[in-house]
């Protein structure tokens, strides 16, 4: 049974995601339905893109990814549908998809695009407002139940990629930013943990507070300490133990996170 | 498969809308359930009837919704069921179902409705306070596993349907009001683009702001502009292009918009 | 078809309820799932416990509940899974089965505890943050795919309670405490309609507020007007007729609760 999987900015008022769950089981009656998330910040395509990120590895290979975050629906941006390895994509070409195709990229996926221009997969009248009912919703249920990738749309090279920021690696230390805050106020990062492999953390600084080396999980300070440790998908974050380093430290996406590495020699 | 859309006014925090689905599936193991809302604002009937109505077309035929926003519960307000063409319809007699009526009555569907009294079809102890779980739940996935409409209820002919203002046509301008603010915090109005055909639209006003003429999409504007446009559903609505026109604006539900036109004279 | 029932503390926002439906989907394709609550405050053990143990009589039996609020995550709290009746129950050994094995209790279910240790039902990475994708997920799949409980993990016999205190009954009064705050703001009681039996409620005290009398629904008052009442699981209940009690009160969890009876002689 095909996984559709998707992602908004709609929220959960509107009664737009249930519309495309019924245009959905309207044409694949059986496909199961993941809501993966429907509270990005209207119209971030940036944060769109990095839970699509993180979240993909995890379902099962034949998923597709639904995404509507589309600030430029109606206009000359180009609807779009893609195959990376086991997974799919049905969304808009504005770069929600980038690091998607990252991951694509590091496993050595094959990747193929197309610009969705066959009508006779989407509903009898398109509006001008909801692609993610009219097109993307349609689109998304006839690939999963079967109808090949080529036959919703003309091979395309060129998705649009985001230009995301590296963290600044230096002798003795890596220099990265706030990328997400998440539902418990943790401040996620652009440093991974392959970014600080052979290295010792000495100290982190955030906001002009310093956390001394890093933990592995919550329990190991008491409630309230500030701590680093690693994301479940190994990003390097800021949390308070039982708390919201957000509210403590007031920071938002953007502030610059500093690490202190003392380098660890590998032996042998 | 049949689908059951749920629309209650319950939030997601206390399981509520969780535990119908259990009561669901109970009785119908394989029904698919979305979720249409549950986040209308507590006890607002009228907020009910719109999401419910601009949402319904879309779902397949068969579909049957579940809607429990329901301030009379345990009075005489009657619970009910109903047909209308291909869809069905199971929740309380307090007027929620009104714009599903009218959808009905444009389509000449038929239309049945029946007074839910047939307690075998319940769970076996009905509260006071709870009828969307003792009563409308296991109605809805009985009728879903086959039963039909006369066997849960007897036939009841005068449904309770909200009186919902239209706007005033005159000469040069129609004038309507706000009837509901979205996710995007766009002002939806109950003016619909059939009042606006073979007429040109000048200006449109709301709260002191004059927006000239209308767009189709939002990227046709720059970010921070104030649009008029036709909703996905045919409603013309007031946008702040990545913004939000209710916070902008500072407008509420109840608020005056007045359409300037100059007709079009019809060739031919 | 086996229901999984979720209930965490994550929001929904992060994409993470989603990752563990893919990750179920992944093992068990055709299970259905349903949100129970992700809204649970963020480490609030004993809310969750609450929510899981109102809800859990009203779902199918075989259902499983995957609960993941998990403040020791990665410590030495035990993985957990059970057996009480005709449920299952996946998740953290801190107390939030506690009004689950209340229910067992009462209904003289058989319980069956095991400390999950087989790292063949988890998946090959776990992290030391997200137990929920990385072990609790995997194992309630697996467990609805048929695996029985013995093959996943080694018996215990003392899994974690909380103290939940009750009501003290004097001569003429009964005083509790709220518990919950719900959706529309009613406060809910540690007192059960069955503490009340064979007695005659005069009035309801709460933060210097006297409610005179019980009701049996909120349709008996004028709106705005304080009621107690029992809920739909039984629990005495102060709201404001179509308003909120805790807002008008000003009332948060913890708040005395005083009933004043007058005993009622049975007869015969």
């Amino acid at each position: 049974m095909t996984c559709i999987s998707i992602l908004t900015d709609f929220g959960t008022k509107d009664g737009n995601v249930g519309v495309m769950k019924g245009v959905i089981w309207g044409i694949a009656p059986s496909v199961q339905i993941s809501d993966l998330s429907h509270a990005i910040n209207p119209q971030n395509i940036r944060e769109a893109a990095f839970v699509l990120g993180r979240a993909a590895p995890y379902f099962p290979r034949g998923t597709i990814y639904l995404v509507v975050v589309d600030p430029g629906v109606g206009t000359e941006r180009r609807p779009m549908a893609a195959e990376m390895g086991p997974y799919r994509f049905v969304g808009p070409d504005n770069g929600v998809i980038t690091r998607l195709v990252d991951h694509a990229v590091e496993k050595h996926w094959p990747q193929k695009y197309v610009h969705l221009d066959k009508p006779e997969y989407w509903l009898h009248e398109v509006s001008h407002v909801f692609h993610g009912r009219d097109i993307f919703a349609p689109v998304a249920a006839h690939l999963a139940m079967g109808v090949p990738l080529d036959a919703v749309g003309k091979t395309m090279e060129d998705p649009i990629l985001l230009d995301i920021p590296s963290p600044i690696q230096t002798r003795d230390s890596i220099i990265g930013d706030v990328i997400y805050i998440d539902h418990f106020g943790s401040l996620v990062t652009n440093i991974r943990s392959t970014d600080l492999q052979m290295k010792k953390v000495l100290w982190v600084e955030v906001s002009g507070k310093r956390v001394e080396g890093m933990v592995e999980t919550f329990g190991e300070r008491p409630p309230g300490s500030l701590i680093a440790l690693f994301s479940s998908t190994g990003d390097l974050i800021l949390s308070v133990v039982n708390g919201s380093a957000s509210q403590v430290l007031g920071v938002e996406v953007g502030e610059e996170v500093r690490v202190t590495i003392s380098p660890i020699r590998q032996e042998g």
